[in-house]
């Protein structure tokens, strides 16, 4: 199988990273399949998250390894893992324990994007908090 | 309401674009929530994206709008587009003509992260295709 055909149809894991060694993931309800959140995860946290079931990213801003829920309780329990053709993002399926944003949404796309009548766009939130983001947080 | 505060719970689009200037955009399945690729727009594409429902991307590799389907036929008609709390990502609900895949599958995600007893990670393909890709681009 030629290169380009390995990287997209072969069953050899072969990241392409971006130019901060990273892939996109994005981390939906097992069940739902309702996307909860997108983040970023570097090689190290695809192999924990896959050794240790428990979702793990490289958060951008603190520069480390981000065990989701390991502050809030929130944990997302990994059921599988899925990546794209050309290998540069993942699909995490989970069981989210309470809300998976830290604004206390269910998920972090609790706005939609809506254009007015002269073609401006603005948000409207279209969801519910789920939970009180200054109780998650207080543990 | 702070800053920080409006960029999260208000209501004003304030994208917050990464070192080339993008958003993430996760594109699922109106109906079935199913994620069927994850690519990026520029202000301008997600622009186009709501004015037109037509899903608009921007392509990284060859630096120009991306009208999803204008080669292959397997257009996005756009339903509704959700941001996430820090906004740099979207969620794109569309009716997907054909396959979202340029290999012909209908997800990108067709490939399964697997762990063997020794932790190595490879690679399980879990979908058939869609659509034949060679057909998908001889029109």
């Amino acid at each position: 199988m030629a290169a380009s055909a390995e990287q997209e149809l072969g069953t050899q894991l072969n990241l392409k990273l971006d130019q901060n060694g990273l892939i996109t993931a994005v981390t939906v309800d097992a069940d739902t399949h309702q996307v909860l959140m997108v983040a970023f995860m570097n090689p190290a946290a695809l192999e924990q998250t896959l050794k240790t079931r428990k979702c793990t990213y490289w958060s951008r801003s603190r520069q480390k390894f981000w065990v989701k829920g390991e502050e809030s309780g929130n944990t997302q329990q990994v059921e599988s893992v899925h990546i794209d053709c050309d290998q540069d993002a993942v699909i995490v399926k989970v069981r989210q324990r309470g809300a998976a944003c830290h604004n206390g949404f269910a998920s972090c796309f609790y706005r939609e994007v809506v254009a007015d009548e002269k073609g401006g766009l603005s948000l409207r939130i279209v969801a519910e908090p789920l939970m009180d983001p200054k109780q998650m947080y207080r543990k």
